[in-house]
């Protein structure tokens, strides 16, 4: 059973905060800032350019891609780390309507990352080739599968709401009639299970800077299946997806497995976080850390129902259709959040009108349930939010 | 005048060691491991979330975007930071070929590095309208110039020899043909003057780990010049480009000027590196810098000449047409810059014979350059390089 108390105290959390914002940006590991400090001291310091190889730089972006294939079942060699998550769905996109030949529809739901449909849209335009993304409400997509769909391209968790696709399902469906399915597992990747073997899933990209807590702009992951990966052809054809990149050869050949993926030189920096957070899910059994958020997620949906009537849930009432999230509707949410962040209890907030919170069993309890929903209520029922103050925007809201 | 004691009082170089590999990895910055410690700490750890807006981190790309604008002859809101340099290759690549319509060519040397041959070919693909990316040899680039070329890519100092491309006077003989210039300056930002404006320069891109000191996988830079940035269409079409990229809305609208050419969540960790190493360079006159390189580069050429005949120039004599390294043919050349770093002399080699020095007057003083040079005539002439031991491979040679 995984020591929820000992978790908790593997990261820094601020004093009188009460954090449900880890689905946007995770917290500070306790170890990350001496993992950081030691590499940029021993390795860039001391070691300057021979880090490459004597402290495994080179290598790290798949190593720490076998850690995540472990959590994720997918196999070794088939995960690795780089980029954005954008670039990554780029990448995936791209060998995914390669694959899918002489089909031109890419399909996905509104309530899909924009970035994801962004990204869909510049490559449509840079292909020219009449490619379509077609959208529809994410309870039409079972309906909306036919054989002249390319690419499925979906977000497992909605990063609004925590409503959950069933990956396996839709997966299967998609894959009798002949469409590649790519998985976006930005919201689901440390927060909920997930078995890329199981649903066969053909591509997945993901973050690590939410509910895996790598820190800001923590580099992303793909996977791809390995029965695609020596078939396709990189998009982003980097050097360092070469099959020989010190080769220096003028000619791009695509480089083993996974490993073509990779297209220029990685964050070292970003990666020493990130592995003092892996660190942490070493020890944890994902199904306890499941079994854990829907414990408090019950809890929270049951004390902010009850006492802050104001609120209407936007997340799935049932447990199994939910991520490690909840959202509550409020017409005034921007102002509420607002008002809650000053007060120590920090959600956010997404348009139109949606208060979110992510509930993270590795560092939150009980305790900070009851006293979160407690505070969320005095808020919202004291009308404090209506305060000019909180209704100024910024920069990134 | 730029004070070079003092410059080489702000690096940390190992006991012992002759850095002469500062254009592959710059040194540590003594103020960036408390930098980026601060910044992990009191931002990440502290604010969590609320690091994007009261910690400047949405907008630091941008910022520090304008701190390499001014070392680089750029105007304000031209230079954006993130993603690796291939990635900004293709990003300008893409654009280039969209504004040069018609054309079909993308014509470059092969002398460039091999990421921007192989992330054109990527295009090209991709794209998969018959372009073609046509190379030869350096001396033949003006020659070759004619209307049927869409985009002229080229990197402005040779990664193997340190040869400078006369970036005005080619852009300008380009132009008169009406195409598109894209400049890679990898080897040149901190390493030689630039002027992006008086050279009239379409796009440009580089990175920030060699010459500008920001640590292993540390941001690349693009740059659109402002006559251009408004009329692109962003290929890499990412939520971070957008123009309201907290609208979440399902069309993609590229932003303002350089901001489109963003693409995912920016890497905070590898901006505060960034930060804390473009602070030496705000004290510094490029111009002292390239004068120095200079000095100490004929000193280097001289004493290596005088004393290692096996080893031949295989930079340009001529210091105008050099960037900031200095490179020898030698046969064994791999064996002898393995057998140098045992002995802290620090170089690197490449394909098929080049040793390669950086000479950074940053951190690199006239002993350095006296002390280097006799360490590598005693190991050249002693022939110890022919013991097996260093014949061996590394992954990263």
């Amino acid at each position: 059973m995984t020591n929820f108390t000992k978790t908790k105290s593997l990261f820094h959390l601020p004093k009188d905060i009460i954090y449900l914002d880890g689905n946007s940006l995770g917290p500070l590991p306790v170890t990350a800032e001496s993992r950081v400090s030691h590499m940029i001291r021993e390795e860039w310091g001391e070691l300057l350019i021979k880090g490459w190889n004597e402290a495994d730089w080179f290598i790290k972006p798949a190593q720490l891609g076998d850690r995540l294939a472990k959590m994720l079942g997918a196999p070794p060699a088939s995960i690795i780390l780089g980029d954005t998550l954008s670039i990554k769905i780029y990448q995936a996109l791209a060998s995914a309507i390669d694959l899918a030949a002489d089909r031109k529809i890419i399909l996905s739901d509104t309530g899909n990352f924009p970035t994801d449909l962004y990204m869909a849209q510049g490559l449509i335009s840079t292909i020219n080739q009449n490619h379509e993304l077609t959208l529809v409400e994410h309870e039409e997509i079972e309906a909306s599968l036919n054989e002249n769909i390319a690419v499925l391209m979906l977000t497992h968790v909605d990063y609004r709401t925590g409503r959950m696709h069933d990956m396996q399902k839709i997966t299967r469906l998609a894959q009798d009639l002949g469409i590649i399915t790519i998985w976006d597992l930005a919201h689901s990747a440390g927060a909920v299970p997930v078995d890329l073997t199981a649903a066969n899933v053909d591509f997945a990209a993901g973050c690590t800077y939410k509910y895996l807590n790598s820190g800001p702009g923590g580099p992303a992951f793909i996977y791809v299946a390995p029965r695609h990966v020596n078939n396709i052809k990189p998009a982003l054809s980097g050097w360092l997806g070469h099959d020989a990149p010190f080769a220096f050869d003028l000619d791009y050949r695509p480089g083993p497995a996974i490993e073509r993926m990779r297209v220029g030189t990685p964050p070292i920096l970003q990666l020493a976080a990130l592995e003092a957070a892996l660190d942490i899910w070493d020890d944890i059994d994902m199904a306890n850390v499941r079994a854990k958020s829907i414990e408090l997620s019950e809890m929270f949906i049951s004390l902010i129902e009850k006492n802050c009537p104001q609120l209407i849930l936007a997340s799935p009432r049932e447990a199994a259709k939910r991520g490690s999230q909840v959202s509550f509707h409020f017409r005034d949410g921007y102002a509420a959040i607002r008002a809650l962040i000053e007060r120590g209890v920090i959600g956010d907030f997404r348009k139109p009108d949606i208060m979110r919170f992510a509930i993270t069993p590795l560092y939150l309890n009980e305790d900070d349930i009851i006293k979160g929903a407690q505070i969320i209520a005095d808020v919202v029922n004291s009308g404090i939010w209506k305060q000019d103050k909180y209704h100024q925007t910024n920069p990134v809201t």
